[in-house]
């Protein structure tokens, strides 16, 4: 694209950029549902066999190579472990909910 | 598998489960990538045009589609909407830092 090359219409810009963030936003709901049917799972395992529902070293390791990952997808890594933390958050809720009732 | 198939050993079957836990965090951090990129596009041109930085009438579009995605999905509709809240409270904090400097 040359220099002189009109820039798009702000509004038919901002449509294009707004149907790739839906796009975006429907596999991250869906890689969601798929992590927490994995969640799920070592829930009832952690209930079954009356394991912690939180592991500190484990949720270490996880936050490390978040981080690392966000760094090479030029993501902020701050974000990527505030991400994290607000999922095990709700994870951590469910696994609590099913060792009551283990 | 019959009934009487023994269950996998509840440790190696937690580590299968956390590998694949680790696989799904790696596709949402570049899928987070992608996103910031394109809502930082999207900040970009708004600043450029003196377009606002928050949009309620698209906050509530994107909320009612995701609660609909996170339903086909089996992911709880209240947990898709506050996940995508924790999104757009950090672009908006993104898009306020641009529109400080335009």
């Amino acid at each position: 694209m040359s220099a002189e090359a009109p820039a798009p219409a702000p509004v038919a810009e901002l449509a294009r950029l707004r149907a790739s963030i839906d796009n975006i936003d429907a596999a991250i709901v869906y890689m969601l549902a798929e992590r927490f049917k994995a969640t799920k799972a070592v829930g009832e395992l952690k209930a079954a066999n009356a394991m912690p529902p939180a592991d500190k070293s484990r949720e270490a390791q996880q936050i490390e190579r978040l981080r690392q990952l966000a760094r090479a997808a030029e993501l902020d890594p701050d974000f990527a472990e505030k991400f994290l933390n607000f999922i095990v958050t709700e994870v951590i809720r469910h696994h609590e909910k099913l060792q009551g009732r283990a």
